[in-house]
């Protein structure tokens, strides 16, 4: 289809949750509020099948998952570590020092970590919040992740980066321990990382009593070429998207009509031998578009969907211009050396991004945030003196009289002490 | 009391929505994405008692409220938004170039600003929104206030702000306009503005469809003392915090008992002079908590309680290092010539700011948080050479082999194109 057939039928998934789901997670949560750890231990029995004594790992259990693992995937890790570190070093916020005023950032206290268990263990997914997290300087985790043997990687990665709060706990109840803080969990400042459904609602219920990172949607790729690319490095781009699950999103957006269908001729071609075909057949079948277009249209048809990974496959002369028109995109991978498996992996940016055209108004999970600013405002009686009367008059405007009030009472103090400094500045410039 | 009974009994108000608030905003927020203007116009006759054709406010109308202000009023304003453009100008985070990777800032596109009717005027709340978000580069907003013909002090800021479309909308039905657009109002990116309990609620439901800005509880403030300070300095804190409504709320936490107590007495003398002296007893009744303990114990208060506003009304030697010790704080007032108010109004920093602890993990509304970010990707060979393996191990690891191979139909061509490169490198310097 062509870009204006593309949005006249386009819809951004959204990320609103259902309200059943939502009042079911409700309940969870007032009763873990209520209840502590004893609602926590009645809903792993009741949804994981589980009877608990003790949730959390033992610290041995940690290390042996990681001194378990081959040396070849450490090292794979400590490379990750160093390349996310340095990175989210660099784009660090600073503070800023601006005399009467400054603005100083400080690192969130406590971070729960919420991990999915089951058959999707995602070690880089924990690399990518925990690193981050430590160039802020947060010092305080706690892990939460539900009751799986399976779970060797993700204590290994925990273990890797230090974490050693890390309890066996899952869905919607593990949100509300880390949220309200349990005899066991204590409360947290922040919740961050990946769910179901349940854990989704959760997250959005309680954010504003804690912070949270995002609530995410299927994982998306939007492809952008002008024919001049390798056929099979963009089809390896929709592939590597279309494994994830049967809702990944996953756009082919084309100046080249000819070279659009090569691509799909070649996906087609290569489905059958993946070893997740099942799911990339479903995939690429429900939530796959392919739009062939004039550059300009295609651009706004790549801000409109502000896709969470964006591929730039195009002459290398136009890279720049194309990268620099998509203004709204989680990441942007430009060239033949940046699939978006690097980014997912190694690059060193967070690959926790924005789904379903959240990038048109908020960023992956980076080093800032987990930082927060405030200003400290401290004005010298001279400025004082100055803005004063300007404040009083809006404050009046407003009908806020004790607020006029407080700025009076110090008016005259400041006038005075701001001449006598005026005086003194002037006598010690004549003494010179 | 002291700290110790303090946190005994202190719990954070947090900002959870009541289900059935949540239930109605849904049917209201679903009823306004079907069937748009249509929604939008019963509902406005149903709960505002108007009958609207057309929601735009002329914009003859905006222009002449402008000009109907005192030439005093329009000064102050003028003075306002120039101290908040130079403070947000030097707090805006920068592009980052690191070579193989950037780290690229763009503004929202679009902004929806709700903004109260009825009595509660506030062009301040206007301008701190307004001033930052242009500063970040938004150009296009979209202004929501219900219909009462005492608006004329928001139609003025928002002329003089240059904001042109503006509705005579309000309630959840205004936030459902704004987050998913009708015939009449454009869909915006990120929504921001206090409102009622049913604007929070619809504000709640449609983030990650929209960015907003936060869930605002009540105003706080937080004054902490040694005894070094102007009893009516403290005293007027509270009482111009206290008069914002009765559910509005303020703590003192002083080193020096003898103080607590005069400052109190002064409070109690004060009160039945102010304006809005009903409102001030009743939330000085509801919620005024005086704290008197050791420094130690009162930073450990401070920041629990991480109030929206903490003034620090010490002795000029110790005002830094208790200033730097809270570090959890919407935005921290140091010294005599740092009242709330100047804040509120005029010292540059937005006023809108996190409540209800919420600063322990965000920040106020500023130029950044119209901002988004994303990483640029793009790796030279010999990164990728180097790199890639350890990605394609962790692949592995996570059974996403359709990303594995997205990496591994690169490699040869990489390590390739990084050998010529190093034999060309090697050419140059022998030629040298």
């Amino acid at each position: 289809m062509n870009a204006a057939e593309f949005l006249a039928q386009y819809q951004a998934t959204g990320s609103a949750t259902d309200l059943e789901v939502m009042s079911n997670t409700l309940a969870i949560l007032e009763d873990v509020k209520k209840r502590g750890d004893a609602a926590l231990r009645e809903y792993t029995s009741r949804f994981d099948g589980e009877e608990v004594a003790d949730f959390l790992v033992p610290e041995a259990q940690l290390q042996a998952s990681w001194e378990g693992l081959e040396p070849e995937l450490q090292e794979a890790m400590v490379l990750v570590r160093n390349r996310i570190e340095n990175y989210e070093q660099q784009i660090r916020e600073k503070n800023k020092d601006l005399g009467e005023i400054s603005y100083v950032l400080n690192p969130v206290q406590r971070v729960g970590l919420y991990i999915p268990g089951g058959t999707a263990l995602y070690p880089s997914s924990v690399l990518m919040t925990v690193v981050a997290a430590q160039v802020a300087g947060v010092k305080e985790f706690y892990a939460v992740t539900p009751m799986f043997d399976t779970n060797n990687i993700t204590f290994a990665t925990l273990y890797f980066l230090g974490i050693k709060n890390v309890y066996r706990l899952g869905g919607a109840q593990a949100i509300g321990a880390l949220a309200y803080g349990t005899q066991t969990i204590p409360k947290v400042d922040m919740i961050v990382g990946p769910g179901n459904a349940y854990v989704a609602a959760a997250k959005r219920i309680v954010y504003g009593e804690v912070g949270i990172d995002s609530v995410a949607g299927p994982s998306e790729v939007l492809v952008y070429t002008d024919g001049n690319a390798q056929v099979d490095d963009v089809a390896y781009e929709i592939l590597a998207q279309a494994e994830h699950d049967v809702d990944a999103r996953t756009y082919l957006l084309s100046e080249s009509a000819d070279f659009a269908a090569k691509v799909s001729a070649r996906i087609a071609d290569l489905v059958g031998g993946q070893k997740r075909a099942q799911i990339i057949a479903a995939s690429l079948e429900n939530c796959h578009y392919t739009v062939v277009d004039s550059r300009e249209n295609l651009l706004e048809v790549a801000n409109r969907i502000a896709a969470e990974h964006v591929s730039v496959l195009v002459a290398p002369e136009d890279a720049a211009e194309i990268a620099d028109a998509i203004t709204y995109a989680g990441a942007i991978f430009v060239g033949p050396y940046a699939p978006v498996a690097i980014g997912d992996y190694i690059a060193g940016p967070s690959h926790v991004l924005p789904t379903a055209s959240a990038a048109r108004f908020s960023n992956g999970l980076n080093v800032n945030s987990y930082l927060h600013g405030h200003a400290v405002i401290q004005l010298g009686a001279s400025t004082y003196a100055d803005i004063a009367p300007a404040a009083k008059r809006i404050a009046r405007e407003e009908g806020l009289f004790a607020h006029k009030a407080s700025l009076a009472i110090r008016e005259k103090r400041a006038a005075a002490e701001a001449a006598e400094a005026a005086v003194a500045a002037q006598a010690a410039e004549t003494a010179q």
